[in-house]
């Protein structure tokens, strides 16, 4: 199936003719990187009442980039202790970026004055464009207009910009963790979605590289950040929301030419044309545009989130796991019933769970009880063999990823818990769960109290992710797999 | 579609021919009140070392029962200040239910005693019949000969049995607050499953009237439990696990007796033949046997959870909400990516999203922000009307369901949050959230860190499931929606 091009409505910048090419050209000769690592930032719009444009500076500088930050009002004075700088010409420095905090009717004639100053990147923060009406649409489209005429690139309208854990450089307020580094870059749509995100991964102990807030996309979209990140040391994996594409043919080449090199995980709305008009003013979708995007995600490798959960899920597999050499999943429990809810998950998500070999059998036989079937799921019961049918499960090589499901009472269990740690009672080992690596992709379901998945959480992750449910982890083992068998036939 | 009957394995006792009519005779003619209501119990293999048979007296002590429990083993003695009698026979009162816990070998002897002492209800906790291979199946063939023989009913073995919490008759230890009354009922073939499930609606301030965990059917199956339970004043609301039903036929037949008066939530496992060869140790299945227990369900108005978190979140939507009137959802958030994914999620599961109401619009339209689009879902952005946009759509005729989407970024509320309450802030009104009654069904989806979403728990639960992503409720609201639309159909 060809993906083709398939505008959807006012949030997109359809890119046709002469002006897509230009902008391709751009791509490749542009560099994004003063959005990440400025120079000199000019905050246009600062101001001394509560709001985005008093936050930010007392962001910066306590982050420490008071030195590179300069604040624009026309009122003049200071803020924070900064100096306001009546237009961008006083500015005493080179200014390599702009933020625009200004209402959204004084955006077009600032941006003029941005481009009048030589500066090429501009994160546009206000609303009021696109999103909201026809006359947010002339303005957007005015607003464009300026931007292309000084070659400038833009992220925004309607965002809240970018974090970079690396230096410290965010433009939008976040919790203290959030400016952790870690590996996991974040492309979102929409603000309040990025942030979100950002709040949820760490909650895991998932920490980001960077992340980029769209917007209405007036110039720079998720193609150009795709292809930054791509290029980023810093970044390992792509996590992206989008509602739909500003391009779909170049996000299709764009994609594909990323994910041999690293994960992209996707999670777009829009799925239905009820969910398209939630997202945009008009929706001229031609119908059947998902099973596009679903084909094209396929096709080049980008696995698709289904849900918010989903997506969550996968950024927390594919920060942490090894991807696995194939789809045999081996799965340990102790409730029968959860380990026939995690192999029917499975199958139906292209894993296999296939029998133990012999050998695997003859060890799990040495000392069982009688009731103890060697099957796979194993379930181990009360038998006290967890560990044991574990570490075998974990060094056999018949399996290339691994289940364990702790599936217990809290009543029977909770008074017991200062007597060993679930080291001892499940995985064995010398080492603290959390310090052991693994060679293929592992994952807990603890399917009991939310004190004893706490307690599980607190000594397994991030290094093994923990879950509630059988069902969850066993899609992220999937997701682990579809990747990698992509990549297995696209060598 | 026909539902044909599916024998699959070794766990499930085929009744055919003169058996099955003869039981099902007996499921009209008998009680099985004994079971929940005792007047005198027998615990057979009670004893002074740890395990259930010294835990359970103790645990029977603790809740009241003292007066009706007689311990029975053939050592004498006391346990826990009870005197121990060395058989039934000395036991100086009526009995009606016995609890067995000897090891299995021991268990056909001792049911054979339990039959000439004239009890007809009988709990078998011991493993180690047909699930643990050849042996114990004919230990199990034996064991139902001899209860068939006497005339009793037997729930398990392979189970801990039943909780009522009417009365606090428990025969397995759960946790504390599992004795709170409450008005759904679980069924389980799992008795770890069953305990887990306790355990999962706890959390959200959903209690039970009674669960009874099945394990190998021996005699009393889901058939005869689901009979009882329709019958039983104290439930609203049954839900159940299966991994194959005991019969089919006589499945759907009792299914859609039950369903014009109270729901049946339903999680099946067994969906793939890998699922079902987890379960069982011969799988004989026929493919295809998951699309007829899917039809089946869906012909009898049952709710068929797909996974385990959709099984418990219906549990919490039938708990604690009304049923719908019709389909239409109306969706207010503060974010238009989260009003899109429930939008998506909506239509995939048989629900509307229909306009706002002329009406409606121009209620929203005054004293709106110019960037608000006064459409369905309904994103209200940081303007601050969000109550009254919630109430004016729970008020509003056009709309049958409500969900409310809060998205925010915790770092912009975190420190607001003794200002005001979520009351204040989202719904309005003079009474707490959790004090409000709801005329149509509603849901909060609160899409922020974890700390928020245990503030509106707080505040809003049992009364308003509160979710953390914007499918799951969602899923809930279709499903009562699909319960409704089925009783709307078979009046």
């Amino acid at each position: 199936m060809m993906w083709t091009h398939q505008p959807s409505g006012s949030r997109q910048q359809t890119l046709t003719g002469k002006n897509r090419k230009q902008e391709c050209i751009m791509d490749t000769v542009k560099s994004l990187s003063p959005f990440f690592e400025p120079n000199g930032i000019a905050i246009v719009g600062a101001r001394s009442t509560p709001g985005f444009g008093f936050g930010l500076p007392k962001n910066l500088r306590d982050h420490g980039w008071a030195d590179k930050t300069y604040l624009v009002n026309p009122n003049g004075g200071t803020i924070h202790g900064y100096p306001v700088f009546k237009t961008l010409k006083e500015i005493p420095a080179p200014v390599d970026l702009a933020v625009v905090l200004v209402p959204a009717p004084a955006v077009p004639k600032v941006l003029g004055e941005i481009g009048e100053h030589g500066i090429k990147n501009t994160i546009i923060m206000s609303a009021g464009f696109a999103e909201a009406g026809e006359e947010g649409k002339t303005r957007q489209a005015r607003a464009r207009k300026i931007a292309l005429s000084y070659d400038m690139q833009v992220i925004g309208p309607n965002c809240v910009g970018v974090v970079n854990t690396a230096n410290a450089f965010c433009t939008t307020e976040v919790m203290p963790e959030a400016y952790t580094p870690g590996k996991l870059a974040v492309i979102a749509q929409s603000g309040v979605f990025g942030q979100n995100i950002l709040e949820r991964v760490n909650e895991y102990g998932i920490y980001v590289s960077k992340a980029v807030t769209l917007g209405n996309r007036l110039v720079t979209n998720e193609i150009h950040i795709l292809d930054y990140l791509h290029k980023d040391p810093d970044t390992d994996t792509i996590a992206m929301y989008l509602e739909g594409s500003a391009d779909g043919e170049q996000l299709r080449h764009t994609i594909v030419k990323v994910t041999p090199d690293k994960p992209v995980i996707v999670l777009k709305s829009g799925r239905t044309s009820e969910g398209r008009a939630a997202t945009e003013s008009h929706t001229g979708s031609l119908s059947g545009e998902d099973n596009l995007y679903d084909g094209m995600f396929a096709q080049t490798g980008a696995i698709r989130a289904e849900t918010l959960d989903d997506f969550t899920t996968y950024c927390r597999a594919f920060a942490t796991q090894p991807l696995p050499k194939g789809n045999r999943l081996g799965i340990i429990t102790g409730s029968g019933s959860m380990g026939a809810l995690a192999t029917d998950c499975a199958i139906k998500n292209g894993l296999t769970v296939p029998p133990l070999s012999k050998r695997l059998m003859a060890v799990m036989k040495e000392g069982a009880p009688d009731w103890m079937n060697t099957k796979n799921p194993l379930d181990v019961g009360p038998s006290g063999l967890f560990p044991r049918a574990f570490n075998a499960m974990m060094e056999d090589p018949d399996f290339d990823m691994i289940l364990a499901v702790i599936a217990v009472p809290y009543s029977a269990v909770r008074f017991r818990l200062t007597e060993f740690t679930i080291e001892d009672f499940f995985f064995g080992g010398t080492l603290p769960l959390k310090e052991r690596k693994w060679e293929k992709p592992f994952m807990i379901a603890v399917v009991c109290h939310e004190d004893l998945v706490s307690n599980f959480r607190e000594r397994a992750e991030p290094g093994t992710p923990v879950f509630n449910t059988p069902e969850q982890p066993v899609r992220a083992l999937a997701a682990l797999w579809r990747y990698q068998n992509w990549k297995n036939n696209h060598k």
